[in-house]
């Protein structure tokens, strides 16, 4: 039985995405060599890297406006210093809504002073922090467009002068923003774009090169720039399979697409969350992730029921993160509608069977 | 037709691995999910990367001796880094045996003093340098085992009672040495390991925690140690084929089996690169490397015929690198002793031919 796929990351790619992979471990590129045999720098190679540079940028609409991408290896987590080395120079405002943007903010503490101008720590990061405001003299502001864990995502971006950065590790190529309003956008690639193993980083070329710091080769934005993402080897494979995601989203009809038919599941699901007296949401609903759906039963007795039910229908991967506890629908791009029916038809025979 | 292949890296897995890993793409575990779309914390993969890590050191001869095995990102050129940031407090002594050695000296510079205890640059790295000796208050000595650009190997390491540090990338789990002499082995997966995208680090836990400088979250080995290598997602994938493929050479009987194997690659190519008139190695030959043979046509005009009787027997990644030219063939592990028949039968018939 073909699973329903809710899990938060690693997570969900699409079916066809998949088998082209296996295929390429096998025999890529009618080669009669693996893709896991070849030389970086083949052309068959170069070709993929480039493809999946210009198809990030394409789909972000952010081609010919200044903007690099890079695919490189280490995780959002890696970013969080990367940042901090190429931009920090004095000062920087952060946005702490949640464990990664927690983990950025301490990143960046051994490069300069760092101001967290809003945070939503004191209820559990259960909520987006509103009416802060960004010094103008701050090298950068950084937050974290949604929160995994806890479900909830920012809606908006601050009006600002200064640099924005982004991470946005669980929601890119999700729906529309104005990605010409960021200077810097990262992702790790195991959410919308692949699997794990590579990040993706959009850096406006501009805004480097204006630190006094000595910044090692490998942490260095300009390095890979220059190198076109191959200043050593790159994660081959986990590059390969993000370009025919970003290639599967682009045939569908792009951002502009799955962000309508991500709105509708999330809609689909948390109009049953609202309307079922045996669940209740986590977080603030205006601050709703259409990615990360987080919920917890009214009443907890019921939980072995629910669990064997959503294993008997297929159901994988709505456990809460274990800081969290409850459940966690992650609805990435990957997902078909179907997927969250089949759940709140789960949810509902709950409510008819006890 | 299945090619020979003699790329550099990435570079021939076995085939059995790669069945293995491409039916992984589809269904890990026999629970209809892909290997990319399950959660790294899920006990399917946990198991995966105590495996892959146990294997590691098992294999090497270095379980229960204080050594941790880690599966990080970055390559081998975010090590240079890595063992500078967390080993140099003061001075470390380096040898200069090639591009990589070369690169790792310049990101140590940063950190303290870097006495370059003996160099082949004078000509073009191509021996390794002999009779130099290491000063006792430093506080490592590196060096590089392989040198897979130039080919060539050192055959033996330096006595001393310094912690000896060693980029293993291009000849890991290929012979036996004496691998408790080594306080920190680091090697990219791509050679002899798995796919691009993941690099082993195994270090010996006691020599850490000696520099008082602050080190960034995600290049902290302690912290790696402290998080089995999950500190971050990590690179799913390509652990999961290092993995298939450390207990494939196991199942063969380890690293004294495949030495022999190796050494007759070597032994039957470098005796027909000296017998035939037509070429010429180019190392010293006390200093070849096992895995890398590099070698030049002795009548360069010969060079379409003998790429075209190449291509035609299936022959694969036999270009030099780019910074040097020539030829290149590359024995690593997983290529079978026939493919290297075939390329000095390729060798012998260019003599008849010609």
């Amino acid at each position: 039985m073909k699973k329903h796929n809710f899990s938060a990351g690693p997570c969900i790619l699409p079916e066809d995405v998949l088998k082209k992979a296996s295929e390429a471990v096998l025999n890529f590129n009618g080669d009669n060599l693996s893709l896991l045999e070849i030389s970086h720098r083949s052309k068959p190679f170069v070709d993929v890297m480039e493809k999946a540079r210009s198809l990030a940028l394409e789909l972000l609409g952010l081609e010919n406006k200044g903007y690099k991408a890079l695919f490189l290896q280490g995780g959002a987590s890696l970013e969080f210093l990367m940042v901090a080395y190429n931009l920090l120079q004095k000062k920087a405002a952060y946005l702490n809504t949640g464990t990664w943007a927690d983990n950025a903010i301490k990143e960046a503490k051994a490069f300069g002073e760092v101001l967290v101008v809003g945070s939503s720590k004191d209820k559990g990061f259960n909520y987006i922090p509103k009416g802060y405001s960004i010094p103008e003299d701050v090298d950068y502001f950084h937050c974290t467009s949604n929160n995994t864990i806890v479900g909830t995502q920012m809606k908006t971006f601050p009006k600002t002068n200064v640099s924005l950065v982004c991470d946005m590790s669980s929601d890119i190529f999700s729906r529309q923003l104005d990605f010409e309003k960021f200077d810097l956008i990262y992702a790790g690639a195991q959410k919308n774009m692949g699997p794990a193993g590579t990040t993706l980083i959009i850096v406006k070329e501009e805004i480097l090169g204006k630190v006094e710091r000595h910044i090692p080769t490998m942490l260095d934005y300009q390095v890979h720039i220059d190198k076109d993402s191959m200043a050593n080897t790159p994660s081959v494979f986990a590059v390969y399979v993000s370009m025919l995601t970003l290639q599967w989203l682009k045939d569908l009809g792009g951002i502009p697409f799955i962000e309508e038919v991500n709105n509708k599941k999330a809609a689909l699901l948390y109009t049953e969350i609202d309307r079922n007296s045996l669940f209740k949401g986590v977080v603030a609903k205006e601050d709703r992730s259409t990615m990360n759906a987080t919920f917890v039963l009214t009443d907890e007795n019921l939980t072995a029921t629910f669990d064997k039910m959503c294993k008997q229908a297929g159901i994988n991967g709505i456990d809460g993160h274990r800081s969290v506890g409850g459940y966690r629908a992650s609805m990435y791009n990957a997902l078909p509608l179907y997927s969250v029916q089949v759940l709140v038809d789960v949810m509902q025979e709950l409510e008819r069977t006890i």
